[in-house]
């Protein structure tokens, strides 16, 4: 694989320069005052970039597998009830996460290219009069199948239902690059990891939490230690941290949060919005289809690709390493080797975005599939020349 | 506090160049063969640093608090009773650790400044003729108080007693630094992180886990996923990774490994041990006594000096940090404000070292404690200079 | 301008991670033995990638203006004739640089597009009984037009005349990517840079010059000090420098001929030229044609593509830069306007090529030019994913 | 060598993190607008550095050796008489290299120790009637003896004589850390290197040139194209330079010029003068002396140490590299093997100077001299804390 390439997986991305030497740093002594001036303008512009106001951010040496282990066992208990969607790999393997920690999982089988089911989860609150749910589970931006789901519309369902549930979204591979409102939406847990719209090398579980998930964490029982969100707190409090944080990688986060706030949220919403258009409309020039069923679904940071029957996809992703040392992304559990998956998010230019669609065809072309080279380039290039590329993007 | 002092904290240590460029990595897709290529030579470079023949090594993106979570977790069930000794910081956050995910601890109270007690340990194992017991738990190197213990001597008393506990070690401040012999001790689970001997960022647990501990992880009941050794192997053997690894740091740990093999581990023990007894001979100069209550136990990654009563060991670090900008430790728990800390360990030379103790007596001359300037780092200068220092030392 | 995106101009390149991690060092006594552990690769491998084996090679803190300088001051005297051919910006600026330092230049006036005058270059000789000529300048590569001469064809002028005359050739753009011959073609001296197919920052001269030229600095009348070749090898015999020496740069050059070497420099042409095709193959399917006015005259290392009349080529570097971020090179001198320049050296894929195609196609529609997007796109893929991309290119 | 050791030699120097970062650049094309937006701050903050207000600043890819030729063949004519004095390897150097440029050197033989002899420059200017003498030749601070001159005093022995002479400072191992007014002084060219107080790696002369300098330029008939002041303002007037710029030392000149006025001058200066007043006082303890004959010549950026009679002074340099991986600088020239010299500009800080006294003390001591270990050190110490160490010295 060429280091000189871009990425086109859908997390970790492309690193910005400017992250990787604020994450390069010699050694801070983590508790003199220094610590807390890196600490803590990370910790308000994740607050920013999740739309989090009444509550705390936690930050945990850990990949969102850890934030999503630290939401269950601050709040839960054994033998306690969540709802949740199964519908692609991370929302499955959120709820086997559940399961081994002794949790009882209500599950909703969805096919896969569609997103939470709304109308589902509100029918089962409806029915849960005893509120035996604690918390609902949700996969903001399923990355196997490049869906994104309607968090507002399960808020609305908890309320329609009236249902004190607590509610808790994996945001891994939506937050910072696409719209998240925890406080609009009523998210009480969000989970996000530091090596996507954060472009930061993995090592970070990002998490918000509301106020009342931070009261459920006086009562949960489910052990934990490592991931304890009260002595985060408690040490924080202080300017500290409860052991040896990863001094860099929080550093890299003071930065990347004064990056997509220096850019605009809203500017790095609609690069992502627009580059991501760009790759559907190369989809779309190939003769193929996303694997996210209908446009609102579909996800500004990845998208996984149908391949034609009887071809692997697999083998786009193989050649493209071996021959071009380009990275996508292979399909993942019930869809693999039906689609390759094209990441889309971080430190992305339209320039970077149609060396990957190049490349894309390339392989398809070798492995025989009859696409017309530079249709898909062609189709991406008319429709970014259109929007005005952003030069400024996060550099 | 500058940037431009070396740190002489108990870890994080001083990061050398080589290491510091390894982790400063583009984004490389960990479902490349790629990743195998840096992954397996720092596994098996960490089995040499350990003495790990016959066993796995796992790295966790976690710290040293992480790694302890997983070796209790992995191998334990809750109500299980496991034996340790509390004799400082470490000790105890261990012991709390364990109690807090429903472990029965059976705690030898110590005093700190004193080792693991073995002859304790031997006659709490001799009782034990159930085999209530399923682990005992040993912190190698207490790095509060300086102390050193005798993990050779917890097998011995283990071997005596004929009893089948596992043998859980705490080398987080030894391991890298210190002589470590996972099989020669009989060591089942030993505990690392980056940021000491192995001269890396913090971020990464690194266990050494014997055929025995790995039995006991198919009965073990603690919930655990994201520190869950099974899936770890698993995703290790086909090269790859369960989550998202940190990649950089993994990377750093390949060069990190290379390095102190390089040296000859048994040259960097050699080096610790030199620049240690100098420090050592610094504090007798100055008329002060390490914590650590007698010779055998001095540890040679951490030396926690007792000032003299009345006197705040914590003022001594304030005042390097805000009038000369260098990091010293101070006392914690018990010992809190009646030591401070050097520490002496990673990647350091007689010179580096020589100026962390004149700063360490201009502030105690500043605090008012009577020593002579110059007379403890000329105690060292004498003995470094007779000892022929390492120019090679790592770099 | 984002730094994000590849740059094609023709040179400073793209700098691979390696050879910036190899330039980025602490401080390192020039006067100690370290320095000629450095030293003596860089130039033996620059040996090498110059095919010099009986001669010198001198680096200078400078750009190839001061190797320029360097060549005509350590081996000519006031008033000596040097015969140049003018066909470009940097073949006049040699020719400017010798005027101005007193030397009279007979000049053959030739187009710009074409290469250097082989017919018109040995009449000169041949009309020269008195050997008045003292050296012949030659541009290798004219990057102003994309113009490849022909050196070889020099040297048989040379010896067809009899003429004893120095050979000296600007390889700036072309040495460390096109095949480079000095023993082969009997150059005597030959001026490279750093920034060029050595993939380094601007900032080095370095110089192969053969046993004759060192000869010729015996009598040289002009006066230099900074660039004064004999200082430079009295001091290298020693392991060391008349003055302080770039010693970041000149590690990274150790890097960046290990990587060459490493790559195979037949590979490293291969790539080049297979560049630089499908470069061309875009530019014929835009409509387009080269600058160079035939396909033995082509440039492996930039094209400047030639815009239809009434159009200014520096329009579509311009909106490069301000609306996709991407850096191309403009007309000079004579052709600014009529042309604008595709770099295609260094540390390049296949891959990123695409996207600085994609990028010029998108300008070029934007500014309004009649060409099919994606159609010069298509062209270089079709011809690339013929030819079987190296994605082992220096990295 | 270590690496981990900071140097001390009288440059280059200690390479602060943020300047290494910011000279460590992905490529930016310098003939886009983003090159002004690093040049402009970066000539600005150098004229604040050298107290320059009317003139300009010009930067050339070279040393201080180049800067020395560009200041001479800018503005003299073959066959012009300068005025020097001779007293130690650097000021014997300029006067060489203006001899082998065909001027007429009028050297003023001083003993080495001393600074330049301000009385016999007036004396030698008073009796030039006919202002044959175009140039006076002064070097601020004489790193091979450690001495610094007086130019405010050359000033005013040219205003004294009435003549018209340009008054040129080799500011090398001066600006930067010592106090520089070339407004104050009526220096017409001073002559700056990036390796001393600026901090940087080799490679950039920087010069400061008054509107008189500026204007001799226009007769001036040394040849000269590389480092010709008029290609260099014709380009800069553009936001452009005349040939490939050093990008990355340029946008760490920026970042060094925001250091050091940052941290505020007079600050840099009492920092400088700080930690050489406890150098010297160390050499006072040694029982030894500085080279410099009276104390208002000590320099504040070196101090050469003269060794006892019968000792070598290169051995102590030598010692202190191979054992103990430390740089000091050996004598040269009339004073080789009869000092060492130890440099203490740049991006120092109190602790690191002690902890090259201590090594200069173990070296010494190994070698035989009957110096008291620690004493140096002791001396340094009393010194430096009754100062207040300055802990945000350049980080």
């Amino acid at each position: 694989m060429s280091a000189q390439n871009p990425v086109f997986i859908p997390g970790p991305t492309n690193i910005p320069e400017a992250i990787r030497k604020a994450c390069d740093m010699a050694t801070l002594d983590h508790r003199s005052p220094d610590f807390a001036k890196i600490f803590r303008p990370a910790v308000a512009g994740v607050k920013q970039v999740m739309g989090l106001r009444d509550g705390e951010v936690i930050l945990l040496p850990s990949t969102g597998t850890g934030g999503w282990e630290a939401a269950i066992s601050n709040t839960l208990s054994p033998g306690d009830t969540v709802l949740a969607a199964r519908f692609g790999m991370f929302s499955q393997r959120w709820i086997d996460l559940c399961q081994r920690h002794g949790l009882n999982v209500e599950i909703l089988e969805t096919p896969w290219g569609q997103g939470a089911p709304v109308a589902a989860i509100e029918a089962a609150l409806a029915v849960d009069a005893t509120h035996r749910i604690k918390a609902v589970l949700a996969t903001h931006n399923e990355t196997a199948t490049g869906v994104k789901s309607d968090i507002a519309g399960i808020r609305r369902a908890l309320d329609a239902a009236g249902h004190p549930a607590l509610l808790f979204v994996d945001g891994v591979s939506s937050i910072g690059s696409m719209p998240f409102e925890m406080e609009g939406w009523g998210v009480d847990i969000a989970v996000a990891g530091s090596q996507k719209g954060f472009m930061l090398p993995a090592g970070l579980a990002i998490l918000g939490v509301s106020r009342k998930a931070l009261a459920a964490m006086e009562t949960a029982q489910l052990p934990r230690t490592f991931f304890d969100f009260r002595d985060m707190l408690n040490s924080y409090a202080g300017g500290g941290y409860p052991y040896t944080p990863p001094v860099g990688l929080i550093n890299g986060l003071a930065e990347s949060v004064k990056m997509l706030t220096g850019e605009g949220l809203e500017n790095v919403y609609a690069r992502h919005a627009r580059i991501a258009e760009g790759v559907r409309r190369a989809v779309a020039a190939w003769g193929m289809t996303p694997c996210a069923v209908s446009p609102e679904l579909y996800s500004d940071t990845v998208t996984a690709v149908v391949v034609p029957e009887g071809f692997d996809g697999t083998a786009v992703v193989t050649l493209a390493a071996e021959k071009y040392g380009m990275a996508f992304g292979v399909g993942l559990g019930e869809v693999a080797g039906k689609v390759f998956r094209i990441g889309h998010l971080g430190s992305l230019t339209d320039a970077m975005m149609l060396s990957g669609l190049a490349v894309a065809e390339m392989c398809m072309a070798d492995l025989g599939l009859p696409l017309t080279l530079g249709s898909g380039v062609a189709a991406a290039q008319d429709y970014y020349r259109g929007q005005g590329a952003a030069v400024r993007a996060a550099a």
